[in-house]
């Protein structure tokens, strides 16, 4: 049995065979790969494209699909060996062995909380599930790792630029109100490094991905012959690149000293992505998860040129979705 | 392509064709008009009869649907050109851009917020969808409008009175302990004129619909060749009529002064449909879109009498839906 | 038309005949008894295995199927002859007539609220749904009763000890920081009796079940031929038993004095199922409902030791509500 927990549990071939399934769902919606198969997806945080794009994606395949919020169900207990004498009354234990019994699959979203960085590092909630269930899990976005996105944007970088090897890549920190998770940079980031790009990771200093993320990356980078630099100063960053893909994130700081972290965070509100930033690339390609907040992450003027390619980049989370839910049930063929 | 946002914005045979297209619903409820197509209905309020219904269309006519409520998506932010720096972290044209990727038809209602005036006149929500998306959009009541309820409820005039013109409908204020948005009345009385009916508006002098409003509904008239009169006397407006159209809904005063406006209200609790009221019709028939507020708006009395056709207006909506979604994708076919 | 509101309102060849065609579909999942039928689950109350395995079945057997949730309705009235000027803006009558003219069916979840004794025992909900739905209404658990967990904990103890009459059970009241609703606890405790289980109902003695219930439970013993025993010291109760069936409950002293029965209920923390009380009993199984607070209502050794089956259990839900859902539909052929 498999799950689907990180893009980078993957070898680069199989990638690169996903990304070739997903090319022929692009141009064949429809199928009974998945008939007489009934999905769970557990959102334990809101989601439009990936809710949607998920519960698209299992009914054009012939799947039935239950979708259970976080108010729809028990509060879920992660963590083994506790004694739940406190808010939660369902240990997801129990969830993940009672719902392979209805289900053939189960899609989980649980991001970081930002209270805890243990418990955030140690992705409790899918590990928990991954533990239990006795069918496969997929990870619709966890404390860690976006890997549905990471493999939707290898598509994108795929078709906008025909290729990986070498090509360049900025993943630009941003500023937002909130100090988000870094799923998606972690993401995007492996991502990249292990296609081969020439990959860019331009932050403030303040605002550095984890030691054991950066880790991973560059042993993605020898094994691909990639590239990888960090940048704190952005228009170096943005220089001659063909991608920029923009992304907030929160300090590290935010675990110890929230107040501090969030004032650092308030002196880098020029990290706009605007016509300026982009004037220093190559002729970009602009891309981003969503959702954005408008005129604080990216202009307008940005967000609506053709250098956009942010609602693509969101259809081919369809497309890579389906790539992943029919590996999940192709693995005793292979 | 299509949307669908107030039934004034079709011709009046579009309209008795669509009543007619029901007509054949009501008798043959299965179909697969829609197989093949996705849909997703965003409420951003509650809703029963309008989600209910529409999923039971979209799944009788074959096609599949995603039901998103406020809690399940990002914040939405409607209007253009903000800096995104509070509550919203989405806004609606990448959700429409996005969804239309996806689905092949997008419902959204999105109820008057009552704090400002201008706000729930401009009905932003609807107005950013449907200027974006690339599929059809269909209104499931905005702030303005509530043109499923009048197309169901002209399909239920019909069959009570077997046509409309000339036929006597008094829509009548009731009583509410809130100040609830204007749509239904809104959408009701353009139907009725626009139909042709002898339409009588009862309302305590405070109460009126916006002035836009009510100069739409006298073009409707000059149209049609039906009448309107407005009256602050409810017994007289009673009088003789066929139809009681009850509906509860606040006073404009509420954008500038909620207090005073709650306290005008309250002086008219008596504006309950009872027995009594009825007492002064035609034997009229009693309707009101749903839900409503028992010995509030209407006694129990009413409301369980043979008169009543509250249970039939609101399978009528079920019916109508079918023909409105039918066709949204008919356009090109005429 | 029939509905399914107590396990008791069947005759006990009913339920065999319901527990040997959920045996039917646990080896033949798939069917289309369903067919172009329509239901909605309306849950009031959260719920993970109910909704998941009701969702299931109804696809599985060729049905379709809308889940609301309380946030997505308006707010809900059961009581008749309110005057609905309070936070209750739907009155239960009108949404049962309304959902009867939409779909073929009508489960509802509606839980004890814990604050009124008589509300609680009236099962208000649940009646005003009876009372004026025109398609059959299911339980998906109310504040009196949760009959498809009785007939799923009837297929698994016939799974596990190969009959009823004569085996013994013991149904334990545990330790838990809320005082939960009896309806587990009255629904096994009736189907035990009934199908002549020699049963023990072991509590605290300021947590006894109401005295109706008792004298439920004795005329279904009288009936049976089983056998029932109350016992408030738990090591006697499981000396010999075959089954364990954990569950807690909050005292009827709740109604009257919540802070004093909370008080008492701290005071039986030790009634948690560890290892040695299962040692009391004669190789045990252990059954409870879940979801369960580990290492409070039971120890995570008891819970994934092999005597656990309450993960079959749940499974078992499955399979009964297919037999109910049927058998709804069956009563004109018999």
């Amino acid at each position: 049995m498999r799950h689907y927990y990180r893009l980078t549990d993957l070898a680069i071939e199989q990638i690169l065979d996903l990304l070739d399934r997903a090319e022929h769902h692009r141009h064949n919606p429809r199928s009974e790969t998945l008939a007489r198969k009934e999905f769970v997806l557990i959102f334990l945080n809101p989601s439009l494209r990936t809710r949607a794009s998920f519960e698209v994606a299992i009914r054009h395949m012939g799947g039935g699909v239950t979708t259970l919020g976080a108010d729809a169900i028990w509060p879920l207990e992660a963590q083994p060996g506790t004694v739940m004498d406190q808010q939660q009354t369902e240990h997801v234990f129990e969830a993940a062995l009672v719902l392979s019994r209805y289900y053939d699959g189960i899609g989980v979203r649980s991001l970081a909380r930002g209270q805890s960085r243990e418990e955030d590092l140690q992705d409790q909630v899918l590990a928990s599930f991954m533990e239990r269930a006795q069918v496969p899990v997929f990870n619709m976005e966890s404390a860690m790792y976006h890997p549905c996105q990471a493999l939707g944007d290898l598509l994108t970088v795929r078709d906008l630029l025909g290729g990986f090897k070498g090509r360049r890549l900025t993943i630009t920190w941003a500023y937002h109100p909130r100090a988000l998770p870094m799923s998606v940079p972690n993401s995007i980031l492996l991502a990249a490094c292990k296609t081969g790009m020439d990959v860019t990771l331009a932050h403030p200093p303040e605002f550095a991905l984890t030691t054991g993320m950066m880790e991973l990356a560059h042993a993605e980078v020898e094994r691909s012959g990639g590239a990888l630099r960090v940048c704190h100063d952005r228009c170096e960053a943005l220089k001659d690149t063909e991608i920029v893909y923009a992304k907030a994130w929160g300090g590290l700081g935010r675990y110890d000293d929230p107040a501090r972290e969030a004032e650092e965070r308030d002196r880098y509100r020029s990290w706009i992505v605007d016509k300026d930033a982009m004037s220093r690339t190559r002729r970009a390609f602009f891309m981003h998860c969503l959702p954005v907040r408008r005129n604080v992450v990216v202009t307008d003027e940005v967000l609506e040129s053709a250098a956009s390619k942010v609602i693509h980049q969101a259809e081919n989370r369809l497309h890579v979705q389906k790539a992943i839910l029919e590996w999940l049930y192709a693995w005793n063929e292979r």
